[in-house]
């Protein structure tokens, strides 16, 4: 079997739990399986490079952040490597030009475009674990890119898709995927098996696991994901295209802390209005969440949307920069604000699961800011102090428990 | 003028120092000149990395150590672009793999092999100042190499030849080039100029201003070198082919801590047992210095050493793992001993010379444990614990505070 492992930066954050992933994944290559490591950057070592970083320039260039962070994985491959040297183990580590790893072009945000597999199976042949930086890329331009926070599973599922891998094995610090994060909700349960669809609602919605665009990737191309954890041998959860345990009507209920709503008011009410605003947005390659236009006064119109809360800032700046653009007459950001929101391929076929999840926060006199939905998920945007009982009234609402 | 400059790790080891490098050299590319920096690791990291490295394996694989260790510059190329970007200078930062630095196979002390100029031409052209990670390079085999220490030197030496520049500038903790270390001898004088051999076999002797790697490159392609201060203006010293000053008996007198002596005692007395034993040393590329053969008993012969002290171990090592090969009966080690050297092109011409050092020696007490001569240069290897009192004795000896 080839197997694709993945561990994040808490699973080789000192030198014991390095060796610890390295005895976990020795056991699997000492039984003839073919190992494809792939490592996020040891403990908060990308968020010390980013202070760092600020230190000398407040805002720092993107393409030499990336320049400066991509270092951060290429010392935790070369640790492992030296980690298998100890028990014999051969092993090699490589980085996004060795693999050579293909993004798109932006800094700091990249989608993977194609990997190069041969160097990883020219070693895979000599029977060597290979030891891959997550994370990271390379863009046309023979610059490093990164992926975003989470951008290592991403990489991981990449690999097991380019390489036609057998398993692709994501380790993380909990037991797999649960009903809710079990720090905020005791009740909570771990699912042994949950759809793409729903994981990706999951993911996107906060829920920590595993990032989004991994699971975008795991299943365009069909790649079965186990969620397990780095620190005992129990059972994960399995992420797959259609699960086999009975449908329950919805999954689990995720809350998302990483948001901000930013309220753009009085926007001219012209054809274009708001491409011109968004547009500029992704341009900076700046990702817009849930989206709510209203009709202002005067034949202005307003628009809200929310957006990861760490880039918050940058998104307020870039719309101050161009108000007279887009004529509008003022700007808010919210910062104390959350998405909850529940997520089930059971939904699709029943009515009234959005009536019961408002009915569950009305009853805990909880105001609703914003709500969106798709065919397997219900968002709201509440205020963040109600986040904890929000989440808990939601689970014992749909009886999640069980 | 294209104006290749390098410093070291003290020189950007910290945020004041970045940032002091940095408005150098705007200062210089404001004037309307090409910059191309090159840049070592930030102040101790190197060391820091390899304590890490050996947290994990006491002996970690070389690869890997490259692997690692080639962060180091990475971090500060990175750092020293967004230095620039502070000032509105255009810059940007280019590792190994993306200037394209192409070693030889070897790791931990790889030799460069040729500079790939067009990724560099063009970032000049746009009028950007180019950061080169220094110290590093890349192998056929798409592995980081690294240079060893001080090699940083030799990639700007390197640079300059390749990108045909004006002027390569070396920065340093010192003003220049002394007659001797001023540290030990309070008399020392700085040096105007110094010829390329004079200046290499300072280096080679531990002079510790230059790498001497780097003086034989600049001397292969006539490339001239300033050596001077980071932290002051002065003027500092010119390293090239022949001096205008008028001729000193000698230059300078130099020494070395770092060295060691190995004696391999009772080596069979059979050809090829010299070539043996230095062999399976530069296999494993460890550099051997001075050697001295003297004939032992019984139909054998001893042969001692000199060698870098931070490879001695290692070197035992391979001579015990080979002891039965080469037939000999005993190892010894001594780590307690330096090197004294004079340099000077002008003893060429000048019998005595040798004579007057041993005297100087003598009149101290001091006992010489091995000598080692070249045209320009006379180097002895005596106690640790007599270093300073010989090197003020020799530079007394030959009038050089004059």
């Amino acid at each position: 079997m080839l197997i694709v492992k993945k561990f994040g930066g808490t699973s080789v954050g000192d030198k014991d739990r390095i060796m610890n992933v390295a005895r976990r994944c020795a056991e699997d290559f000492k039984k003839g399986n073919d190992i494809v490591l792939v490592l996020s950057a040891m403990g908060k070592t990308t968020d010390e490079l980013i202070a760092k970083a600020k230190e000398i320039n407040p805002d720092p260039p993107k393409r030499e952040l990336d320049m400066l962070l991509t270092t951060g994985e290429q010392v935790s491959v070369a640790m492992m490597a030296m980690a298998f040297d100890t028990m014999d183990i051969p092993a090699v580590s490589l980085n996004a030009f060795q693999v050579r790893m293909h993004t798109t072009r932006v800094h700091g945000n990249a989608r993977l475009k194609r990997i190069d597999t041969d160097r990883i199976m020219h070693e895979l042949e000599h029977r060597r674990i290979v030891i891959v930086t997550g994370f990271q890329g390379v863009n046309k331009y023979d610059n490093y890119t990164t992926l975003g926070r989470g951008g290592s599973d991403t990489t991981a599922v990449a690999l097991a898709a380019a390489l036609h891998a057998d398993a692709c094995e994501i380790y993380t610090d909990v037991d797999g995927v649960y009903t809710a994060d079990p720090r905020i909700v005791p009740k909570a349960r771990k699912l042994e098996e949950i759809t793409y669809d729903e994981m990706l609602d999951l993911a996107t919605l906060g829920a920590g696991v595993l990032h989004n665009r991994s699971v975008e990737m795991a299943k365009k191309y069909g790649v079965q994901l186990v969620v397990r954890s780095s620190l005992n041998d129990h059972e994960g959860t399995i992420v797959k295209e259609e699960t086999s345990v009975e449908r329950m009507l919805i999954s689990g209920v995720a809350l998302d802390k990483n948001t901000a709503r930013i309220s753009v008011i009085g926007l001219k009410d012209e054809p274009g209005m708001a491409f011109r605003l968004f547009n500029m947005l992704a341009k900076e390659g700046i990702n817009v969440d849930v989206i709510l236009q209203s009709i202002g006064r005067e034949n202005s119109k307003d628009i809200s949307f929310t957006i990861s809360r760490d880039e918050a800032d940058e998104a307020v700046k870039i719309i101050e920069a161009n108000k007279a653009r887009i004529g509008c007459t003022g700007i808010s950001c919210n910062k104390e604000v959350v998405k909850v929101s529940i997520v089930g391929a059971g939904m699709m076929s029943n009515p009234g699961v959005a009536a019961k999840m408002f009915e569950a926060l009305f009853n805990e006199n909880i105001n609703i800011n914003m709500i969106s939905t798709s065919e397997i998920r219900i968002t709201v945007l509440i205020n963040e102090k109600d986040a904890e009982r929000a989440v808990n009234a939601v689970h014992d609402a749909f009886g999640l428990e069980e």
